[in-house]
């Protein structure tokens, strides 16, 4: 029996697989598709990428990579998606990983044994036991659309960002994009630039537009450790004039004033929305109130026609092969409360990976948790007590509370250098 | 007989027409398109427009309009070129200069009587004498190429800007841009986001790329007839620093540094080249050293094979009407020496409009030389004497010598303010 089954073989099912084999563990990686990468591989056949033709990372490449395993030098400062899955398979070949990873093969049932163990069954019916189960299946993948829905049917083309792909899916239509996240806002832009038909976003709440650069360095240079220590009002005022010296007022370039604070929200980073809103290529419209055929009615009653609607409103997080457990059914809410975003306290020994939305890249953090993990695993941390585990978790929920929006957008939200600190510190426990 | 003959119903010549009616003075204008607008109408079908689809203005909705006939509200800052064709319709349905207009006529014929009118022949063979002539047929759209030729010969396609239209033209090809101004940028944008094949532009020199945006205020509001006076030492101090705050070193997004310093070339505007370089999907060369087929040898010795050689190289001075008189034939140099831009000493009754190249918008310096000459047709401005418009245009020419590099995309650039302040000075002459 080995000891360790990772499920998952996507950017931080990989660091796992690293991480357990540096320390003599054994273990199992199954990958439900045909190769590693997950969502970084474009048109993966797991079903589970979402990325577009023209996909580039939004956080730098020195905040992406692993913290032992630096991108090449040539590679831009924001790399497209085809650089990033090269940059996963020479990370796997380099650590020798592929051998431990098999490839199309689902997990379908993870079940708790009696001793403490879990029995893992696979899509090809066989199934085993491990001492630890990983479970690193992503959680953008699972399209998810607004709830309750809207009144009345729209009769034109809906599609969820996940399935965008490229803008001949939506050429020459009027297309109307929900949300105004990091996602809304690329396929807005490039559906703007194919200049036919009009691109409308419907956001209920805005979001600070954050550019990509700021003085010809990466926006994302300018968190670290240090900010991260501020008060949050302070925090808030050092964003605030470093957007305007950055940008102006994006109300100035046509882009709606945000209701809340900023960093109530996760960012939207974009290069391009201010500019194509200035030059009329991008119109903005409150939320939806409800459908008429192909016209849509707009909360400030204003109505327009569209051929497309393109729901831009996020994923669900879903554990399809822990259906017996109702603890891990959280799709409605994506409200899943685990001690450091890694485990529950009844099932010490299911370790959930990168179930987590910093504000910075999640494969160091993912990387950070297998390592945590591993030493888990061999004895050389220790967990705390159920009730300190509790208490941790309703902490971390209070300050959730308090400083995000309430809605399942930002269950997973955590400071990138605050939960890094904190994980070393479990690390040492 | 009418006194006056306007050659060109495009943006110059249909302000020229404003002036004249406004005046009481009697004239034709001869358009070879079916319809008003030049440059600005998209596929025009008197050949000359160079407007790609995706086209906007680069100077804001503000600096380009007539001064006395505002754009729309409801425009966007930065409007589309389907937004500056409407904005001429609208100038000439509202001062009611179509009928003025004789359209589908080109002028390929212009002499000189001896009694110092012109006689104007048509392309229907008709002709007509006139006291005076406004040449206003543009000077964007006979294409011009690199001179010398590169040696050898480039076996792919070959495109100069003026028919580049839309990527699809280039879908899927590996392209280079030769040039680095205004239409080589935004074509090697377009290019760059289609995804498909490399785009490369060539620059021997570098331009400084500055953003059309600063603090949500269009960059060229910056520029103002305080700053206009200020020395040149000081003005490219203020605008490099400027440009420093606005997007810091080009460097660091992988664009090279211009060996020249700013303000020594016509700006090159975008929002985009800097992004996307970052990105990784604009790389840069020097000049072309020769070809071999489908490959290019740079003058670093390094080489690349392309399939397609876009030119961005510019556009000769051209005015196929005059072709009688030597003085006129400057295709090689672009080299014309007129007083203030508009009056050849030697042809006092011949009027060049808009032959300039400002940093700022062409129309309302055109409006503002349509003014003057009316006065001048009017009598109520005095030309100075032969020797003294000798003199200025020697003396703009030193100051031209001084500041601009030696090449033939350089000798119409005006600096707007001092420029309008010259011609308004020569008014009250």
């Amino acid at each position: 029996m080995k000891q360790v089954c990772i499920i998952g073989a996507g950017s931080s099912g990989i660091t796992a697989a690293k991480a357990l084999k540096e320390k003599g563990i054994t273990f199992d990686c199954f990958e439900k598709g045909s190769d590693i990468g997950g969502v970084w591989r474009y048109n993966n056949d797991n079903g589970v990428s979402s990325a577009y033709k023209s996909l580039h990372i939004n956080t730098n490449r020195n905040v992406m990579a692993y913290s032992d395993f630096p991108m090449p030098d040539d590679y831009p400062m924001f790399p497209h998606h085809s650089h990033i899955i090269k940059y996963f398979e020479a990370y796997v070949e380099h650590f020798k990983l592929r051998e431990h990873i098999t490839f199309n093969t689902a997990v379908v049932d993870v079940l708790r044994n009696n001793d403490g163990t879990y029995n893992v069954t696979l899509d090809n019916r066989q199934s085993y036991d491990y001492q630890y189960v990983i479970v690193a299946n992503g959680h953008h993948w699972n399209p998810r659309f607004p709830t309750p829905a809207f009144q009345g049917t729209f009769t034109g083309e809906i599609l969820h960002s996940h399935y965008y792909r490229e803008p001949e899916q939506i050429k020459d239509k009027d297309v109307l994009v929900v949300g105004i996240g990091n996602s809304a806002v690329d396929i807005a832009c490039e559906a703007a630039r194919t200049h036919s038909g009009k691109v409308v976003i419907s956001t209920r709440s805005g979001a600070y537009i954050t550019p990509n650069w700021i003085w010809s360095m990466p926006f994302d240079n300018l968190a670290n450790p240090l900010t991260a220590k501020l008060p949050l009002w302070l925090q808030r005022m050092l964003l605030n004039a470093t957007l305007w010296l950055a940008r102006g007022r994006q109300e100035d370039y046509g882009v709606p004033k945000p209701n809340r604070p900023v960093l109530s929200e996760h960012p939207t980073l974009s290069q391009d929305l201010l500019n194509l809103s200035g030059r009329g290529l991008i119109k903005f419209k409150p939320n939806i109130k409800e459908f008429r055929g192909k016209t849509v009615v707009f909360e400030d009653g204003s109505e327009q026609d569209f051929d497309v609607i393109i729901y831009a409103t996020g994923y669900k997080v879903t554990f399809p092969f822990l259906k017996h457990y109702a603890e891990f059914d959280v799709e409605q809410t994506n409200d899943i409360r685990l001690f450091k975003k890694v485990i529950h306290p009844e099932y010490k020994n299911l370790f959930f990976l990168a179930l987590l939305q910093p504000l910075g890249a999640i494969m160091p953090l993912a990387e950070i948790q297998a390592k945590w993990i591993a030493k888990i695993i061999k004895g050389e941390s220790k967990l705390p007590s159920k009730e300190a585990m509790l208490q941790s978790i309703e902490d971390d929920h209070q300050k959730l509370v308090k400083r995000y929006k309430q809605t399942p957008r930002h269950t997973l939200q955590v400071d990138f250098f605050t939960y890094k600190a904190s994980i070393e510190k479990e690390m040492k426990r």
